[in-house]
C-alpha cells in the first residue's frame, strides 16, 4: 500500500507544451514517433496535442491514440464545449483517454475573458460536467493557479471536483513559485477542499527562474502525485519541468523522495537526442542528466577519485541514463556484427536491409574521419536525408564554388524520378546557391521556415547536422542531413523535405492547419 | 540594518569551476575580458583560477587581481603550504583579495590521501592558519559537504572558524542535496557550531539533478549570505548555480525572498553572451534568463495576453536583463549613427575608429542579408576574425570547391608580413582543404582542440560564427570569425588563432601551463 501511495504518474506534454515553443514545431510523423517512445518508456500519460488548434493537431492526438500501447492518451482542450467535443473526437480512439480541459482563474487572466468570479465558476462547472460525460477520465487546470487569490482557487477547486474532474492539475504558468511555496499550495488544497481526497493533485511548473525541477519535487511532498513534464524540458520560454531531472532525482535520492515512477530511465538519452533533433532545440552541454558534459570529469582530482571509486563523483551512472560508456566507438576496419551491437547499445534496433544500407554509409564515413563517436554513427540512422526508393527527388552529384568573391555558384545533378537533370546557378552564400540550383530543376513555391545547423561531434572533420523546414500550401515538411561537408548536408536536407512534401501532397495533406490559435495551461 | 542582514554576497567561479569544464579552456585575454565584465557588473568576488594548476593560471589570477576595480579576487588553494603560499602571490595584488582553501571531508574523499578524521582536523587547523597570515580573507570549504558525517562536518568548520577563517563554503559537490536538506544543513551548521556567527556562510551546489538554483536559494533562507555560481551555469558536467537565475528569482520573488545584491542585472545577457562565445558553451534555446527563448512567446493566448498585459506571463521585463526588446533591429540603409545607438543598447561602446570599421563591415553584411539581428551585431563586434593592422598573417582571396565528390580544393591568398602567397591544396571536406592551404603558406606545428561552428541567427543566410581553438608548444589560442560562409568564417577563425599565436611567441608567452593538475571544490 506504501508503494501504491507513493507512486508518482508521469504526465509528459512534450508534443503539447513542448511543440509550443516558438520554433520547435514537429511534423506529423515525428509527433509519432516521439509518442512511440514515450509509451515505450512507460510514460503514464501522453498529451498529444490540442486538438482543435489544427487539423495538423487533431490528425496527430488521434493517431497517437490509435497506436498507443500502454499509456493513456490525453487532450488539451479550452473551457468550451466546442473544444471539448473535438478534444474528445481525437482522444477517444485510445484504450485509455483523457480530456484536459482549463481556464485561467488569476485576475490577469479573468480580465481576458472579461468574466466575475460567478460567472466563471459556472463555466467551470458547465465544461467539466460536459467533459466527464463523454469520458470517465478528465483533467482541469486553473491556469495561473499560483498568481490566483487562494479563496477563488479553492473555490473552483472544489467545483472542477464536483464536476467530475479526477485529476486536478495545478500550473504555475508563469515560473513564479519557489519550493516552500509550491508544496504549501499542493499542502493546503488537499487539506481543506472538500473532496480533495477522491482526486489526483498535479504539478505543472515553468522554469523561468530556473526552479521547476525543484518545484514540481516540492509538489510531490506536498502531496501532488502527478508531475507534468517534458523531455529536455522543452517548453514555451525557458521551458516546463524536465522529465529526466525529477525522474532522477526521485532515484538517485530515493532516501529522502521516497516516491517511484514506471519510467525506465535507460531510455532517457535516446528519447532525448531524438526531441533534440526532431525540434532543433539542442541540448547545452552542461545541462543536468542529458547534456554532452553532464557525466564528464575534467579536473586532476576528480579524474583520480574517478578510478579509485567511481561514486567519489558520481551519484548516478552513464547506463543508467543509457548512455554507453564510452563515447569513441569505431574506426573504419569495424564489422557489420559490431555496427548492429554498438546500435543496440544506443536504441536502435534495425532489420537486415536497414543494417547493410547503414554499413555502407558508415564504411563511407569511416573513410573520411579518424574517429566515428557515438554521436556520429546516431546522425547516420536519423539520417533522413539519405536516399529512399520512393523519393521522387535525389542529389546524384553537387559541386559548390564559394569564398570571399561573390557571387557563389553550384553545379548540381539531380535526378527527378527516373531522370537526371541538371543545372547551374548562383546565389548569396554556397547554400543559397545551392538551393537555387535545386530550385532550378524543380520549381516550387514551398517558403523556408528554418534552416540550421548544428555541429554532431568536434573536429575539423566533424559531421554537421542540418535541419530544414519548409512549408507549402499551409503543408509544412521537415528535411535533416549529415554530412562533413555543410553544404551538401543541406541540400540533401532541403531535398529530403521537398520529397516530404511531394508525399504528403500525393495524399492528400492531413495535416493542414486550420485554426493557427493556440494555447497554454 | 535589515538591508545590511538581508545582502547576499555573489561569488562568481565561472573563471575557475566553470573553466573546468571538459572543453570550456579559456584564453588568457578571456579571462580578463570577463572578469572585467564581473567587476564592471558588481560582483562581489570573483574567483580568478587556481594559481597553482598552470603558469597560466597564475598569471590569469595576477593580472585580474592587479586590474580590479572594486570586486575581491580570489584564488584556490589545495589544502598545503605550497599552494597556499602560490595562490597568495597571484591575489596580492589586488585591492582586496581572498584565499580560498578546500579538503575533501566526507568518508569517500578522506580515503584518497588516506587521512584519518584527527589527521585530516590538524590539517585543516595549520593550512587555514597558514593562509589567514597571509591574508586577513580566508574562505575555507569542505569539499562534499552534504555528504560528510554531521558531526565531522560541524568539528571540522569549527576548527576553521577558529583557525581563521572568515567565509565558510559548504559545497554540494555532486550536485546531491535539495532543498529541505540544503536549508536545514546551513541552519543547523549555524545553530550548533561555536563561532558560526562571527564567519558569512556560502552555498555552493552544482546542477546535477537540475536543482542548484533551488538549493542555493535555499541555503539563504537557512542563513547563508554568500552564494557561489557561474555565468550561464557554467561548470564540470551539469554546471553549477547560475548567477542570472539567483540573482533575477530574489529579484522577482522579493515577496518571499527579500534578499539584494549588488548586481547590475541589466549587464547579464552581455556577459552571458561573451561566456558562452569564449567557452564554446552554447545556452540552450529554452535557458532561464538567458535563452534565447526565455522571453519569447508561441501561442495564440500568450500573444494575446501579451498585448493586452505584458503582466499576464511576464514576470520579469527583457530589459531587466539587458535584452533589448526588438529582436529585428536594421536594413542596409541605416546610418552610422543608429548603428552606434544600437551598439550602446547591445553594451557596446566604441571609439570613432572602431565604429568607422564595424560600419564598412556592417554594411557589406547588410548587403548580404535581408535583416540584421541582434545576434548579427553582436557576431560582427567581436569578430576578432577582422583584420587588425598588427596582425602577420591575412586573408584576401578564398575559392573552394566542394560537393559531392571528394577531393575538394581550396585556392588562398594569403598576406604574410607585407607579401601576398598563393597556394592550392586539396582535403576531406572544405574546411580541410582551405586549412591546409593555409599551412602550405604558413608552414607550423599548432595542433587543432576545438573546432566549433555556431550559427548566430537563423535563415538561409543566417551567419556563421567559428572558433577555432589551437595549441602549440603549449600555447594555446582561440580565434573567430563569422561569415554567411562557413568555410571563409572557418579559415578566417583559423588564421586569427594563428596570429594570436605569433604574438605570444614574440612576446615569450606567459600562459604556458607547467602543471596541468587542475581541481574542483
Amino acid at each position: 500500500m506504501t508503494s501504491e501511495k507513493n507512486r508518482v504518474v508521469i504526465f509528459d506534454t512534450t508534443l503539447r507544451d513542448g511543440e509550443q515553443s516558438p520554433g520547435a514545431t514537429m511534423s506529423h510523423e515525428e509527433k509519432l514517433e516521439i509518442a512511440g517512445l514515450l509509451d515505450e518508456m512507460g510514460v503514464d500519460i501522453i498529451e498529444a496535442g490540442f486538438p482543435i488548434a489544427s487539423e495538423g493537431d487533431f490528425a496527430a492526438v488521434s493517431e497517437i491514440a490509435k497506436n498507443a500501447q500502454n499509456s493513456v492518451i490525453c487532450g488539451l482542450s479550452r473551457a468550451n464545449f466546442k473544444d471539448i467535443d473535438r478534444c474528445w473526437e481525437a482522444v477517444r480512439h485510445a484504450g485509455r483517454p483523457r480530456i484536459h480541459t482549463f481556464i485561467g482563474t488569476s485576475p490577469l487572466h479573468r480580465a481576458i475573458p472579461d468574466l466575475t468570479q460567478d460567472e466563471m465558476a459556472e463555466r467551470i462547472h458547465d465544461t467539466v460536467t460536459h467533459a466527464r460525460n463523454l469520458c470517465d477520465n478528465v483533467q482541469w487546470s486553473p491556469m495561473d493557479a499560483t498568481r490566483t487569490e487562494w479563496d477563488y482557487l479553492a473555490r473552483v477547486v472544489e467545483i472542477a471536483i464536483r464536476a467530475g474532474a479526477t485529476t486536478i492539475n495545478i500550473p504555475d504558468t508563469v515560473g513564479y513559485t519557489a519550493p516552500v511555496e509550491s508544496a504549501d499550495l499542493i499542502r493546503r488544497l488537499i487539506a481543506e477542499v472538500p473532496g480533495a481526497d477522491e482526486v489526483v493533485f498535479s504539478t505543472h511548473c515553468h522554469n523561468d527562474l530556473g526552479m521547476a525541477t525543484a518545484n514540481s519535487l516540492a509538489a510531490v511532498a506536498g502531496g501532488a502525485r502527478q508531475i507534468e513534464c517534458t523531455i529536455n524540458g522543452l517548453g514555451e520560454r525557458a521551458g516546463n519541468t524536465a522529465l529526466e531531472e525529477v525522474v532522477m532525482a526521485m532515484k538517485v535520492r530515493h532516501d529522502i523522495m521516497p516516491y517511484t515512477t514506471g519510467v525506465d530511465a535507460t531510455k532517457i538519452m535516446h528519447i532525448s537526442r531524438r526531441v533534440a533533433t526532431v525540434s532543433g532545440f539542442n541540448v547545452q552541454y552542461n545541462k543536468a542528466i542529458v547534456g554532452k558534459n553532464a557525466f564528464a570529469h575534467e579536473s586532476g582530482i576528480h579524474q583520480d577519485g574517478m578510478l579509485k571509486n567511481a561514486e567519489t563523483f558520481e551519484i548516478m551512472r552513464p547506463e543508467d541514463v543509457g548512455l554507453s560508456e564510452t563515447n569513441i566507438v569505431m574506426g573504419k576496419h569495424s564489422g557489420r556484427a559490431a555496427l548492429r551491437s554498438k546500435l543496440k547499445d544506443l536504441g536502435y534496433e534495425l532489420g537486415d536491409n536497414q543494417l547493410n544500407d547503414l554499413f555502407v554509409r558508415y564504411k563511407a564515413l569511416a573513410d573520411r574521419k579518424k574517429e566515428v563517436f557515438d554521436d556520429d554513427l546516431i546522425a547516420l540512422v536519423t539520417d533522413a536525408g539519405a536516399p529512399d526508393a520512393s523519393d521522387h527527388l535525389e542529389v546524384k552529384f553537387l559541386r559548390v564554388i564559394c569564398g570571399t568573391e561573390a557571387p557563389q555558384s553550384a553545379d548540381l545533378t539531380l535526378r527527378v524520378g527516373d531522370v537526371d537533370h541538371q543545372s547551374t546557378a548562383q546565389g548569396d552564400g554556397p547554400v543559397d546557391a545551392a538551393f537555387n540550383a535545386v530550385n532550378a530543376i524543380h520549381p516550387n513555391s514551398a517558403q523556408l521556415q528554418l534552416y540550421q545547423v548544428s555541429a554532431v561531434t568536434e573536429g575539423m572533420d566533424a559531421q554537421a547536422t542540418v535541419t530544414v523546414r519548409i512549408e507549402e500550401d499551409g503543408r509544412i515538411a521537415t528535411g535533416q542531413s549529415a554530412d562533413t561537408d555543410t553544404v551538401v548536408a543541406s541540400v540533401k536536407a532541403y531535398v529530403n523535405a521537398l520529397n516530404r512534401l511531394i508525399m504528403r501532397r500525393e495524399k492528400g495533406g492531413s495535416d493542414v492547419p486550420e485554426v493557427t490559435y493556440k494555447d497554454v495551461s
